[in-house]
């Protein structure tokens, strides 16, 4: 089938892929749209060893489902994380970290950016309904914005600030919203922050210090996917305050520790989250992800398409994958 | 009075210190014993730009509380945050990250290596009864070293690993055995286990990773004072596990932030603790801190006895400032 291939962080289009027969229990989607997600971006970089067929994010229609047939011709999306369920982490209901966890399109399990892809049916969830596949494609960045409130436990009146005004910091932001109502978005480059406001969000450069309140942060979340993004947040956050880490970028960045320990800091990382609330947020129109969509390609295009959303400020790209 | 002072990472005894007035609620507290802690060997270093004396481990008898005249005479150890009660921290509770605090021996208050020291009659703790001066001197480390029991929700058979060996790894140790089954200290020194062992503690090399739970423990508590110590734990920890940051040192860390968020570890920042379960702990003689205790040095010879403290694998030095 068609496919995207990345070997030696090169990323090449092929004709050519062989999709593996299902394993017991797997399903063969059809691929309707795919998302560029930073990750893929870091993964072309090297940010972690993977050869094969990069995607995660997608929407597409089961064509074939041996093990649960009720299943074929549902839309579908998927969680990313196929799991053993019988490990330690597995065992203590932390499924997300199995230890023999693939993840599609990033470890031991070809991604989204093809024509085809398998998953476990118990990955998959119909839906969300009366949505467009453009959104639809965006459960999986959705849910994990969701995370954040998923760990921790906000006050209504805290003050929120989530640096990085991208893909997903906009994301993170616009869900943060629906809980709380004081979220500041920080964002390096002022011309971008404009088309925030119209999304109802508060905004304030990165430059501007006096915009920015300096140790009154009850929360702030890290999204900018660079090194100097924990730097702010560690800046901006009150003592006994948090940081969520939400960006994930190759390389190390450094931090001064003393200032975490006498302020008596938190952080915590974030990852994956609960598709069935991200799908109710959708089909309940509680977020519009639409003004997100930057543009779509063919997946013939897919290099051209991941070049363009590595420009600083893009927006969500998507693949056309049938 | 005589007294330590520390001015441009200079350390030296002086005969001729003036202590000020006591404001008003402070009483004058003749100091028995000051601890040398390592956040003293830092600020040596150049941690924190502080002129003054330095010293804020300390057992002690009032000589002069003007405005609580019932506190004269007795031996008391004192909590180093001197706070406003007004500012946002204090009106929150979180007194000991007032923004306006002055702190014993480190920030804006002179110390405890000297024959006297200054202190709100609010932050004195009569006690412990019936412990040795020695002993009693240990009150503010230990404190510090409860605290993570207090920020962090233990399970009884977690299994929690204290990177560092020295008198803060063991001091935490101790305190976690409390509690908890399971405690593992790890040193980089093997000649410098082997007295852990006496203590009760389990032991094992840091260069001996075989014996380590890698990716298993489920709390780690990072006391090595040096930042090599942060990669180790973010080795050891478990995803969703959690770090505790309870060594202070000059300079900054590199960390491997997507491994945080890919694992969903949690960091926390964690500094003074609770006096009185300090001094419980001490009276009910739950924990001996005597073979935690290395040497006595006589106030003049401060600046020898900081040297001594600093020397790898040193234990608890103390000053005789009487």
């Amino acid at each position: 089938v068609r496919a995207l291939w990345l070997e030696d962080r090169g990323l090449a289009f092929r004709e050519d892929f062989s999709l593996p027969e299902p394993a017991p229990g797997e399903a063969v989607v059809r691929v309707l749209l795919a998302g560029v997600c930073n990750t893929d971006l870091e993964m072309v970089k090297g940010y972690y060893p993977f050869t094969g067929v990069p995607g995660h994010e997608f929407v597409g229609r089961v064509e074939h489902s041996p093990t649960a047939p009720e299943w074929t011709g549902r839309r579908v999306v998927g969680e990313i994380n196929a799991v053993c369920g019988a490990c330690e982490a597995c065992r203590a209901g932390r499924r997300s970290h199995c230890e023999r966890r693939t993840v599609l399109g990033i470890r031991q399990r070809h991604g989204a950016f093809a024509e085809r892809l398998l998953l476990p049916v118990g990955n998959l969830h119909e839906g969300p309904d009366g949505v467009s596949d453009e959104a639809a494609c965006f459960v999986e960045p959705l849910a994990a914005a969701l995370q954040v409130q998923e760990q921790i436990a906000f006050q209504p009146k805290d003050r929120v600030v989530v640096v990085g005004a991208g893909k997903l910091g906009r994301l993170v932001a616009l869900t943060l919203k629906l809980a709380l109502r004081d979220v500041l978005v920080v964002g390096r480059d002022t011309s971008r922050l404009a088309p925030l406001a119209a999304l109802g969000l508060r905004t304030a450069s990165s430059g501007d210090l006096g915009a920015l309140p300096e140790g009154r942060a009850d929360v702030v979340v890290e999204c900018t996917g660079n090194p100097e993004g924990l730097a702010l947040a560690a800046r901006l956050v009150r003592p006994r305050g948090t940081i969520v880490l939400k960006s994930t970028y190759h390389g190390e960045a450094t931090v001064d520790v003393s200032r975490l320990v006498v302020n008596e800091v938190t952080l915590v990382g974030s990852r994956c989250g609960p598709f069935p609330r991200a799908i109710g947020v959708l089909a309940a129109r509680q977020i519009d992800v639409h003004p997100l969509l930057e543009r779509r390609f063919p997946l013939a295009e897919g290099p051209r398409a991941l070049a363009e959303a590595a420009r600083p400020g893009a927006l969500k790209i998507q693949l056309d994958c049938t």
